[in-house]
């Protein structure tokens, strides 16, 4: 893969406002995440970390999302971005975040 | 961008064993970064993080590496692997890493 290709990804580190479980799945979050901006971009964002993570705990939490990907819808409910984790060696996921605080909507490179 | 198109990219956790200045540059870092493995796979990366981490306090730091890349050579040096980082509101870097401890050569998805 050349660096051009890596390229027409586009990662921005986004805030969750707000996540719940999705009725029926032991594993979906259903999170609202802000993605800053003026006005403010929130998107509704779809993981299976509900295994690892409390909707309660997710609140407030700086993670990556990969911003261009077409929307995809799960369990009834859609997602406009793909949140990144890691799968630890039992298996479960780990949120990517970073390492600092940052404004929400910050983008990656 | 399809989900398929992002799955062409390949990232993973990688641990910094090492870490020194690139010398003539201000911004460079060159890391030595264990993907894990058995042998262990070890990667010489350089990363343009130098205003806002030393050496030392990137040792040790899970980071987050994109490994399906070509090679590249910055300032004579060769880098095999990208790190990622957001560029926060002054321009400075912060690291990508990881919520939870993982093992190095964990995978992303």
């Amino acid at each position: 893969m050349t660096i051009d290709e890596f390229k027409n990804t586009e990662l921005k580190v986004g805030r969750v406002l707000s996540a719940e479980r999705v009725e029926g799945s032991e594993k979906l979050l259903k999170m609202q995440v802000s993605l800053g901006g003026d006005p403010e971009e929130i998107r509704q964002i779809l993981a299976g970390i509900g295994k690892a993570y409390t909707p309660e705990e997710m609140v407030g939490k700086n993670i990556i999302v990969v911003v261009n990907l077409d929307p995809r819808t799960l369990m009834g409910e859609e997602s406009r971005g793909m949140m990144l984790a890691a799968t630890d060696e039992e298996g479960l996921p780990v949120a990517l975040t970073v390492e600092r605080d940052v404004s929400p909507g910050t983008e990656i490179r």
